[in-house]
């Protein structure tokens, strides 16, 4: 095959290739973002997502560079004295960490890598910003989404903000208990990389109305009033990712097609047959041992000292798995499972695995 | 001939397909941006943009999201106190409104649109930030580049940044007047957008650490130490533009290949003749008057009541003018003269306009 498992940038969904010769050949790369052709371009990468997720016609949909822009960006317009972040894995810490550069007074509450988090957890009285990582890309874990729908009721007051970078199109949240979620679009949407995509909702905006009504600095052309003001005319406040733009309305439509319930059941196929097959090996295991934590999107195998053999194994049948990530370097093989990656390709990736002994 | 000469996103230089059909054949848009593979289009993209303009190797070369998020950026690293800003145009103002919202106090020379600036000027005393945009792309007044190369001398304390979103790669700056300069792909790059590149020299590293061990808010993933910290190792904070990185680096390349030279003298043969045309012509005027100011790279024609008719007239020849901007959109029609317009449909542009009477 020749396929990369890396979790992000990853494999490419296999129709952008076309996508791209029919933008060039529609001179997408030299349309004016004032155009009424990026008006349509827009309009249908964010009803088509709004469709895809099932996500309210009231939330509004803006483009940043990257999911990290949206951290520092969600941190500026949403917390006012401090936010709450749920800490596991490297991803989640650097949104702290740049909560804490901020000097938004963060709280964390944190759990070791590989693992979940109690549901009797001690928050701060009436947080303002809580803060989840759906998915840790470090290490594999998912917070279940009964845990993500569980702040609404107890912190109505708060608002709610996933990161949810590396597990959609996968998850069905409910966006009834969500007020702000956020990916980028080079791993589950199959993309190049150099779009991110911010969801909010009403609550969001008037917050960060709040903030700038008080003088606080909320940033200047990626703020949510600014963000808000072109979105509702299909526009950006900057010349943008046109051309991502273009792309990631097409890859929805092609998901549209295909159907999110089996891409939801794909991804469930794959997982399991990947996860069962780390549980029976000899030389490896699945580093997030409890089952409802357990990523569905990116599944770390713990290979320890074998990690070298198995990586340079499957390297030599064109299947490039992800390393490792931070201090795991060594020990762990990271496999991202999104919509590009087909079955067969997991059904071959298995047999590899299951030649190494 | 089916030419935009729209300022930007603008037409693509005539090599970016083929290099995109092969980032796509060599996989890049899936490359991981911590792979060697990275590391190596990172470093073809910017050590080729210091030979290319003659920049000294003692600079740094940073990619941002748009020219916007620089506007942004450089204002929140680079001035404690005040900016000033040098205001003459639709863009020169948007600069200076950035630092308006970030709380600046910025200072404004103004100017009516289509003017330059007196040099008898009057500047706070010590200023700590100049800001200058070489190209008002709105009018199509460029600054002299003895204006610009003209405030090292009587404000040495003083960083100088220059806004060069439409001019690069034309002008030919003298590095060791400017602390800083900015601009994007979509215009004289002829790339599809969706990537700025911010260049800085070292006063503007020390700067952006004084103001952080101060204190003060100078951003995170994207303030100047964080970039220069990656940018050593051809690396950036978060996942980038990756596809347009390496794009900017063949694109380079081929420039590299015409030789600046051509590109600086082709530039100016093709803006005589269209100012030329302009001259002469009975139904439109350059809308600057002033020789020494009039832009080689946005050329902006006052056609006045016949703009209606000279733009139809163009585009049911497939050449597509740029509309006039903002309070000018009834009466101007903007002719960008980029790398990616030749010669031979500067003449054919200039044909068409000489048909029109």
């Amino acid at each position: 095959m020749n396929v990369t498992f890396n979790p992000g940038p990853s494999q490419l969904y296999f129709t952008v290739q076309d996508h791209v010769r029919k933008a060039f050949r529609d001179g997408i790369p030299s349309l004016s973002h004032r155009s009424k052709e990026f008006e349509s371009a827009f309009e249908k990468a964010t009803t088509g997502l709004k469709t895809l997720l099932g996500i309210p016609s009231s939330f509004s949909i803006f483009f940043t560079g990257s999911a990290t822009e949206t951290w520092e960006r969600s941190i500026q317009n949403l917390a006012e004295h401090q936010s709450v972040h749920f800490v596991n894995g490297a991803f989640s810490k650097r949104y702290f960490e740049i909560a804490q550069q901020m000097k938004r007074n963060p709280f964390k509450i944190e759990s070791a890598p590989g693992k979940g988090f109690d549901t009797d957890y001690n928050l701060p009285n009436q947080p303002e910003l809580i803060a989840l990582t759906h998915n840790e890309t470090s290490t594999g874990v998912s917070l279940p989404l009964s845990f993500i729908h569980g702040f609404r009721e107890k912190y109505p007051e708060a608002l709610i903000i996933v990161d949810a970078v590396s597990s959609l199109p996968y998850p069905d949240f409910d966006y009834s208990k969500i007020d702000s979620i956020f990916f980028s679009v080079q791993k589950g949407f199959g993309q190049p990389a150099g779009l991110g995509v911010w969801i909010v909702n009403e609550r969001c905006i008037e917050k960060s109305e709040q903030l700038l009504r008080k003088g606080i600095d909320i940033g200047t052309y990626h703020n949510l009033p600014t963000f808000f003001a072109n979105a509702k005319k299909n526009q950006t406040p900057e010349t943008p990712n046109v051309l991502g733009i273009y792309l990631l309305g097409k890859v929805v439509e092609d998901f549209l097609r295909r159907g999110i319930k089996t891409i939801r059941s794909e991804t469930e196929y794959k997982a399991a047959i990947l996860y069962q097959t780390l549980k029976n090996h000899p030389l490896m295991n699945p580093f997030v041992q409890e089952q409802a934590i357990q990523s569905k999107t990116v599944i770390v195998a713990d290979c320890g000292i074998h990690t070298e053999r198995i990586s340079k194994y499957l390297l030599s049948h064109d299947v490039q798995p992800g390393d490792g990530y931070g201090e795991f370097k060594k020990q762990h093989l990271r496999f991202a499972n999104f919509p590009a990656h087909s079955k067969e390709q997991f059904e071959l990736l298995v047999g590899y695995l299951n030649q190494i002994v």
